[in-house]
């Protein structure tokens, strides 16, 4: 089996590659070939198959032929340009994010003579737009509040329609937001929600912006790569034409994310928080989803993790070899 | 006021511009101009403004910007490729239905200076797809189970978003079935539920190939124009960012819409209808929705026919004359 990994220098990226040089296979197929490719040129680690590691732009033509001319047959489209970029530079945003995936689709469908490989898409909650029920359900209307929102639910669609046809196997994924995000503290609106679990366990302060009866719905990264290699390997008969899933995750207030720190971490890493109220942030949070039912995603073998304490053991065990400045 | 319609020479373009001329208007603003275009040239009708009737292919580039030249204050974009053919022939339907409506789209966006037109596209309830709920409601998710489907969904993200930008101020209605469809019968799959009226009405056999218990939604040719124009004139305030809504219309059997058509003409006239199952078409409508709650549509003023008893006079009244062979 051949993969091929498109974003692959990205946080999550990166750690699916990670996972399977370490696992060896993608389901029970072993793994004979790996490309990697993003707008930077992506690490090559070492592995006991060969990799290549190419720098490219999906939006220019005749990229995704060059992708997929060893015929991968495991795909992770990964690629995307983030919301708030996606929003400040509209031209940017639906070339690389619908264009660059339309190019993606079609050169798999050109390829023809029975080449059908499995498409694993990331999409996003972002596809999503308030007013929300409180949570929001596996039926609910995709009405984008973002360019990159509507980016991702045209991506669903086609996805949808391409794996109708036959040209592939697809399966989209909506990420909740990934919590604990490694790394150092970002500009992002969401950043908080991974900085002040972070920066303290780091000995760091941490600012949070916003009051803590915010709830927001997260997983950590090492879920993230478990629903890419689930949506990998699931058998995708019984999705029928639903072809797009919400993955589960957690739904939390902000001040049930700094008890839990308090639990796994103690008092003295959770005085690192300081409470900085910030408007403009509160503002954005305000209009996302806090919580949503994936019991679709749930009854085909997706998982999560089930209480904070968990995704921050995650993050200490995964970033940090098992333990934290005190 | 300029007006703009794209896809003049269909039943409803033709319909609509009809109706455009003789009320002289569109909401308070005079019509000053028209400009028609279709892929063929339509029909140039007698009016007290100009008209300009043009053949043209929106998914040529260029051909958006000829379009709209003139800065028209109203575009009905109802051109399109039909479920059928877009099913056929996979690359055309793309190009029409989502890159032409995409190139109208940035045509405007790049205009700029202020531009910003009212925009009224013409969905379709092919958004949606089985399993259905017994009615539709306006938050049911869009899962279309066929590429013209995926375009037109694709088309009401698009309209979404760039009026959120202020590109210009869209519009999207989803028609149900239009019924009665004037002129010969068609190979539609969906042709026999205007068939069965029509052609008995002007003393024709016609054809049922389905049970009486099937259900549908549909609104007449009068009802569809009355959407184009509420949709072109309404406070969009209210919409908020929620564009793209199902119109209303009749769920009615096809046992009901007979009985109706012996209530309005007598038995005579139903004698006409032979019944003759088809297992294709059978197998084809089984997966049609059967009914929606168009509530949101109804509260923003939009309406149609409440019987079929209706439905059926107003094609005796705008396609007869009046009178039918009894």
């Amino acid at each position: 089996m051949h993969v091929l990994i498109i974003g692959a220098a990205g946080m999550v990226g990166r750690k699916l590659t990670e996972r399977l040089i370490r696992d060896g296979h993608l389901g029970a197929a072993p793994i004979t070939a790996m490309t990697l490719t993003d707008v930077i040129v992506p690490d090559r680690p070492e592995a006991p198959f060969p990799i290549v590691a190419l720098q490219g732009d999906l939006s220019v033509p005749g990229e995704a032929e060059r992708l997929i001319a060893a015929r991968p047959g495991a795909i992770f489209h990964l690629a995307a340009i983030v919301s708030g970029e996606a929003e400040a530079d509209f031209e940017k945003g639906y070339r690389i994010n619908l264009d660059g995936t339309r190019y993606l689709f079609d050169a798999i469908r050109l390829v023809g003579g029975g080449y059908k490989p499995r498409m694993v898409f990331t999409s996003s909650i972002a596809v999503f737009g308030a007013p929300f029920p409180e949570a929001i359900g596996d039926e609910f209307f995709t009405t984008p509040l973002t360019s990159y929102g509507t980016q991702k639910a045209m991506g669903e669609l086609l996805l949808a329609d391409y794996s109708r046809r036959g040209f592939f196997d697809g399966v989209g994924i909506r990420l909740p937001t990934i919590c604990v995000r490694p790394g150092k503290p970002n500009k992002a609106a969401s950043g908080f929600f991974s900085n002040i679990i972070r920066e303290p366990l780091a000995g760091h302060e941490a600012v949070l912006p916003v009051d803590e009866d915010v709830r927001h719905w997260h997983a950590s990264p090492r879920s993230a790569v478990g629903f890419l290699i689930h949506a990998a390997t699931m058998d995708t008969a019984p999705l029928g034409a639903r072809r797009n899933l919400t993955m589960p995750g957690l739904s939390v207030t902000v001040g049930e994310q700094i008890e839990a720190l308090r639990r796994v971490a103690g008092d003295g890493v959770v005085a690192r928080i300081r409470r900085e109220p910030d408007q403009t942030i509160r503002g954005i949070v305000a209009g996302w989803p806090r919580n949503f039912d994936a019991s679709r995603a749930e009854s085909f073998g997706f998982t999560a993790e089930r209480t904070f304490d968990e995704i921050i053991r995650v993050h200490i065990d995964d970033e940090l070899g098992g333990s934290w400045v005190k």
